[in-house]
């Protein structure tokens, strides 16, 4: 059935004794009603109790658009001059006059509007915190997400393809990330899950560097970190090409870091931990004498964005289960030399994992 | 001096007895310190103190980041398995062991990472919010600023011409839109300020969908809302144009909404209140018989970003002055026909206001 996650949610409301769940989260918003909008500094929220049917709340703007996603259960707009968690609270009273227990995302919630709704509600409790709940629920995709996700890392390979075909001796890093992204969306696919990563050279050795106008050198490594989103479902791949001839040094930072991708990305399956994981990389990078330039964890969770959970860390001892969905992305960062990254995102499956994207991690050579 | 804000701010904290602010919003971080990057999940804070020197403390892959900007204070770094609550505490109580006052950013904070604080301060107080105190600071937008936007505002005009000439019957919105950001993208202007928005006749009648693969039909209006984003500043505006021939109806709105733009455009100065400004061009359209279809807020500020105050709005008694920055965006929309909104971004002076974005709003044809 079409809102089964709401069903399931209603169901921890039920067990937790939980009269009201303010969730406000958008991604969570659209995970439980498929309607997914940023709202901005505006309100957009989604009412949930135990045994009655839930709500949304959002501006007059969006009314419409929750509408038209099928959505069968009541929507209350409010105008910009209007006093939204009133409006909210009249919407709840009506439903329940006395609400004693109401949870919130509280790693969502600001301390300011969380003060508004106890301002509506100044007999209630707001102790109990749904993020975990949430985040539990997200962090087993369905056959349906995973259908999204295979499908938003084919758009990854083929921005691959169309980037290093772009790649050229002193085109620059903005350059061949423009025709990746003209070629996307002339296909119909208009929004990258995060801004498209190009880097030259000693510029890769800056993990969290820009895109800049950086021209290709001969006898360089480039960097390409990318992804794209496809129905609310995100990409994310990363991939350390060739221009001309390389040193011995570049190549066995290549080989070292192709080495402990392929090596984890072989060990990842149900029943090992995050930490574990994790391990197994930056085994290979140490033993290598590598490791002080692998300066950040093996990957994190990935779904509606790059950015939720399961992070593959140290410390996280999460056994890894069907359906969770992750990158697996070491990288070494030499400052003043070069940088590399290989990344594939996978799902966990039954007997192992399956990647989302399929282009090759062999070292190419381009330009 | 580069960090005149940073000691304005140490003025605020001095007169209200605060020990510590912690600043978390990343707008406010590169407001503050020159310093622009998202974290994310991952935390980012700016530690300001009443009478001693600051400090940044953020993840490790930051810290070289944060140094190249010239920061000449201390910043700390933090790897992913690390405890980052506890880390900027121990750096707070070296330079002060018991702070009493501690106040954050109530409207960017989120409940868990208040939490998260005061366990490392079980005895301070965390009721005064800097909000208020840093949207002042930002409403009122310096010559330095106010050049950034000037710029952005130009990139906005060479994306409409862009893609005006890129409208042709038959062609899709997402086609246009893509034309429009590859070349931005070449030119090295690779952010925009928001999604592209490009709607072809009845389509634009929701002014928050999305640009998708309706194509441009002849005796239709065609609605572009675009902005790009330059060092930081963002630019924002809206037009739109005609394919084919009109009926009077389409040439009644569009001229009905202009009439509405450039009115209350004469209007921006100094002393007039942001809900007067509103009401100008509300008047406009109601008195033209489409008041029920002007459902939005006249304007929203803009600068860092484009959803900062002040809110043009009934309600809002905000007294415009000097070097606030914010859109004129009246619309029209009559669902199942069309949509019209015509947008420019100013800076009110001491005499009026000057707008960031100079295309013509006289309707132009095209296709």
């Amino acid at each position: 059935m079409a809102y089964k996650k709401l069903v399931e949610l209603q169901t921890t409301l039920q067990n937790h004794q939980i009269d009201v769940a303010y969730l406000s989260d958008p991604m969570t918003i659209k995970y439980l009603t498929g309607f997914g909008s940023d709202p901005y500094e505006r309100i957009l929220a989604l009412i949930v109790f135990p045994d009655q049917d839930p709500f949304l709340f959002g501006p007059a703007l969006e009314v419409e658009a929750i509408k038209g996603t099928g959505w069968p259960y009541s929507v209350y707009g409010y105008l910009d001059h209007e006093q939204p968690f009133a409006m909210i609270a009249e919407q709840i009273k009506k439903r329940l006059p006395d609400p004693h227990q109401i949870a919130t995302e509280q790693n969502y919630l600001t301390v300011s509007r969380q003060r508004a709704l106890q301002e509506q509600f100044p007999h209630a409790k707001f102790d109990h915190d749904l993020t975990q709940t949430i985040e539990h629920m997200r962090l087993i995709k369905s056959a349906d997400e995973i259908e999204k996700l295979k499908i938003a890392g084919q758009w990854a390979d083929f921005a691959f393809e169309t980037g290093f075909k772009a790649v050229q001796i002193g085109r620059t890093e903005q350059e061949i990330s423009a025709e990746i992204e003209y070629a996307l969306k002339k296909k119909g696919i208009m929004e990258m899950s995060f801004d498209t990563l190009i880097q030259v050279g000693p510029h890769a050795a800056e993990p969290h560097g820009e895109t800049s106008t950086n021209q290709v050198q001969n006898n360089e490594l480039v960097l390409f970190d990318l992804g794209t989103v496809y129905d609310g479902y995100v990409s994310d791949a990363s991939r350390t090409i060739a221009v001309g001839t390389l040193s011995d040094r570049q190549k066995e930072i290549y080989q070292v870091c192709l080495e402990a991708q392929l090596t984890a990305q072989a060990a990842a399956k149900p029943g090992i931990t995050a930490a574990e994981l994790d391990k197994i990389a930056r085994d290979v990078i140490d033993q290598a004498g590598y490791g002080e330039y692998f300066i950040h964890r093996l990957g994190h969770g990935m779904g509606m964005s790059d950015h939720e959970f399961p992070s593959i860390m140290e410390g996280n001892d999460l056994v890894l289960e069907p359906g969770m969905c992750f990158s697996i992305e070491p990288g070494i960062y030499i400052p003043g030399f070069a940088g590399v990254r290989i990344e594939d995102c996978i799902v966990i499956t039954p007997d192992g994992n399956e990647p989302f994207t399929h282009m090759t991690k062999e070292l190419q050579y381009f330009g």
